[in-house]
């Protein structure tokens, strides 16, 4: 939110005019378009890490290490661009706020479709848990200027949601007796 | 980091000068005394919550429903500054770094001594996984302007725990047969 526009176009080394003409909303529309932008990359990452037909944990295991991947190779530089301005709202980009919610919304559903192999009404509250998860341990790796926040973020989730799913199991099996 | 300390002086109608004679190490130094002060509160507030006599999942639900307290009581302005400034490094206020990890490292060390009734090299990964999850859940409920995403995070946690302690008690068990 810092940063006013006449920075993004030094940096962009593009004509005043050809930011307005492209993005006639400003800055807001600027970062809106940036966000719908990861959005289709980190939608698309999800699911296919999600539909891997393994047992959860393995996927946990398997987002975490890809984002483990993604934060190092941007020598932890980048991270969640969507929480990044989430934690950045002010009241100039306050309708950005509702870009964010959807976008965070979006992700949240398609976790969930990933998660069949939980109890129907089981599988949101987990599907954000996961997320929720993620972009903490993306904070923390973040911080530490290391990987290992989100593959021990990632084994230890992995390891409780193994360790619940069979214990449900037992719990529903028993219920319908 | 966009905001320059021009603009800092501005908003606390403080002179310039003796801005420089309580912090001559300018906006840095600012920064990081603001979050030391955050530290001291937060830190408090995680000790009282993990020094309470109940099960695990209770304690994470407390910690998970006084947070979503806060954020509300702001209204969804303010979630945690360290996770805002580590998202918001850059080259400038690098150094600032050290200083998010420090109190990052500093907050699982005393979530980890609250879970004495986990098995011992359990508990850092157990921590790491409570405080990643409820800065993720803190942006959340920031985009969403709810405190349900605290408090769903929070149910999902403590489920999760509280379905893996016994069962991993009665692998422990069997191991030391």
């Amino acid at each position: 939110a810092g940063a006013g526009i006449n920075q993004v176009v030094d940096v962009s080394r593009a004509p005043k005019g050809s930011l307005y003409h492209y993005f006639p909303g400003g800055k807001q529309q600027l970062v809106s378009e940036a966000l719908r932008e990861a959005d289709a990359a980190i939608s698309a990452s999800f699911e296919t890490v999600f539909a891997a037909a393994v047992p959860i944990g393995q996927r946990v295991r398997t987002l975490f290490a890809k984002t483990a991947d993604a934060i190092e190779a941007s020598a932890f530089t980048k991270s969640c661009p969507v929480a990044a301005v989430t934690l950045d709202l002010d009241e100039e980009t306050a309708p950005v706020r509702e870009v964010c919610q959807a976008i965070f919304e979006r992700w949240v559903d398609v976790i969930t479709q990933g998660l069949q192999d939980l109890p129907p009404r089981e599988r949101r509250p987990v599907a954000q848990l996961i997320l929720a998860s993620l972009e903490g341990a993306l904070i923390l790796a973040r911080a530490s200027g290391s990987r290992s926040a989100l593959t021990d973020v990632g084994t230890a989730l992995a390891l409780t949601l193994d360790a619940r799913l069979p214990g449900r199991r037992r719990g529903r099996a028993r219920h319908s007796r």
